[in-house]
């Protein structure tokens, strides 16, 4: 885009608290913006700002090249955008709402029947970092119409293209959260074991806060450090370690659950991982093998 | 300790691949080094770069004021220093056994009544990284024992002494390991997705590796940051955040499951924090309300 191209027209779909930034990020960079929300009264803000309101998803679609939705769930989407079918043809609908890969594909597959590019995204970020450098966004889906687009996509954050697939950027997404849940978990075990320790007597549990900062943050960034070792691992089948094996974990694993348990913390987010150890030393995995060998473990769902 | 001091003897209670490296790294800086195995051959390396085998757990003791145990287990650590009871009298027990904090005041007490010092301390690192500053080691127990041996011990990586009570060493020990298994399980689950792209048709899955360096990496290294607002709400009571409700992040969530089964990777570690921010959620929780209020409710187990 040369330097002297104005900002082009956005629509935004969808004003809940994501919708609300992305909207917000446009008008900051300069583009002229055009909003629809189900909930009328979540525009006033953004058009206090300077959006346009659209009286309907029709007339929000019409207003733009580009538009950009983002509701809670794909059946959310599909209403929003049913009474707007007609004049979808010859936009670029870059969809940021939520979904699996299969939602994903079968929304590209009807955007495209209506005369419409489509671009599936997955935002990495929460809505206080839309507009900075922290808001990762993956897309897939039509490469031209990214190219055509990607000026004003980067407006919300670095933006990756990951490949023509519809579901590739809502697979990666769902991995990616998933990683991340996993994280949240084991912190809100920490957190309750921390929280108990002093509460047998009556007093006052840890200081959560303390313990984040001091010891949790410094050695999950470290141990953070070790997954592309595991991912090399996953990758070649070969999931020896060095003097950290299953064998070894495990029985440090069964110190955790009991310790939980004397303190009154449900093992509901930390048993799993343990009947998982067990489950792939049993299925032929080494003692000294690594938790990689677990990932082989966690497909024997498929059939 | 006079900069002119030479180091003093320690001695080594079990030489798995961890006690190995901690022995190694007393030997590395100059310390005269007393080893005892239950597998006598484990000794043979150690020895051949210095150290003294003993002949039985009562010379090992009686080597060393200073006597560092890292066996399996408690029950291992209790059998193997059965026959050393009588010797140690006037000596430190610095146990880094992995265990719980009940353990930890029951070996205590025993030590204690045979007259020794004791410390709990729990190894935040894998055995490659001992004796560089990534391998913190926590303390938790006699303090003028630490003190008295504090130099002996930074050999083995940075150290922190927590508190007097045996415990405190293990349950923080226990509460990170619990926060690193969440985090190797979100890997686990995310592996097993990427691996599963391509699947259906029976091609290769994606590369866990490219994947993990280019996406997941920085995306929890971002994530963790998170973590001591978090914890902050965990501390205050107040759970309401800016943008990231319950209420959206359950619907998410259903996609994260959905995806999965439809891959054939068994939901086993992920379904857990799904249904428990359904049971926060009908204990109160509220739907603006983040991932911090599932605290209390992991916490609900006591009675
Ligand atoms: N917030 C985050 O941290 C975050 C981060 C990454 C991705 N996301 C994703 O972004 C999407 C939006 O999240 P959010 O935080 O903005 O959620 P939110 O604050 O709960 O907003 C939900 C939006 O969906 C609309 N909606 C729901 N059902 C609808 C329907 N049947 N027809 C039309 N509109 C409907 C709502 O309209 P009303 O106002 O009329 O209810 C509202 O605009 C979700 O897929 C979420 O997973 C969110
Ligand atoms: N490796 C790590 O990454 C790591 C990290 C942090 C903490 N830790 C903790 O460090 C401790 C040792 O781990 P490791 O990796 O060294 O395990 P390991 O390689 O499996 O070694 C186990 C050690 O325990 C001894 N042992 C087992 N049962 C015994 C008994 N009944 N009597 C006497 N000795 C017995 C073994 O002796 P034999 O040789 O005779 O079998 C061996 O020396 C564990 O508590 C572990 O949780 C390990």
């Amino acid at each position: 885009m040369p330097a002297s191209a104005s900002p082009a027209p956005v629509t935004v779909v969808g004003l809940g608290d994501m919708g609300t930034a992305l909207a917000r990020a446009f008008l900051t960079a300069g583009h002229p913006v055009t909003v629809w929300n189900r909930s009328a009264a979540k525009a006033d803000p953004l058009v206090a700002e300077g959006a346009v309101r659209a009286a309907s998803p029709a007339a929000a679609v019409e207003a733009s090249p580009l538009v950009v939705a983002c509701v809670l769930d794909y059946p959310a989407l599909r209403e929003a955008l049913g009474s707007a079918e007609s004049r979808l043809d010859g936009r670029t609908l870059v969809n940021l709402t939520n979904g699996t890969p299969e939602e994903a594909q079968e929304t590209g597959a009807w955007a495209r029947g209506l005369g419409a590019a489509y671009i599936d995204g997955g935002i990495m970020a929460v809505p206080a970092m839309i507009g900075t450098p922290d808001a990762a966004v993956l897309y897939s889906g039509d490469a031209s119409a990214f190219g055509r687009h990607e000026a004003a996509l980067r407006v919300l954050g670095p933006a990756s293209f990951l490949g023509p697939a519809d579901g590739t950027a809502a697979l990666n997404d769902i991995a990616l959260l998933t990683g991340m849940y996993g994280l949240l978990g084991g912190f809100v075990h920490a957190a309750a074991l921390i929280r108990s320790e002093g509460a047998a007597d009556g007093s006052e549990g840890g200081s959560v806060t303390e313990f984040t900062e001091n010891r949790l943050l410094p050695w999950l960034t470290a141990m953070t450090g070790i997954l592309p070792a595991l991912a090399r691992q996953v990758d070649s089948g070969d999931f020896r370690t060095e003097g950290s094996g299953l064998a070894m974990q495990l029985r440090a694993y069964e110190n955790f659950l009991s310790a939980s348990r004397a303190r009154g913390v449900r093992t509901d987010l930390i048993a799993p991982f343990h009947a998982l150890m067990e489950r792939a030393l049993s299925a032929g995995a080494g003692p000294s093998d690594d938790v990689s060998a677990l990932v082989d473990t966690l497909r024997d769902g498929r059939g």
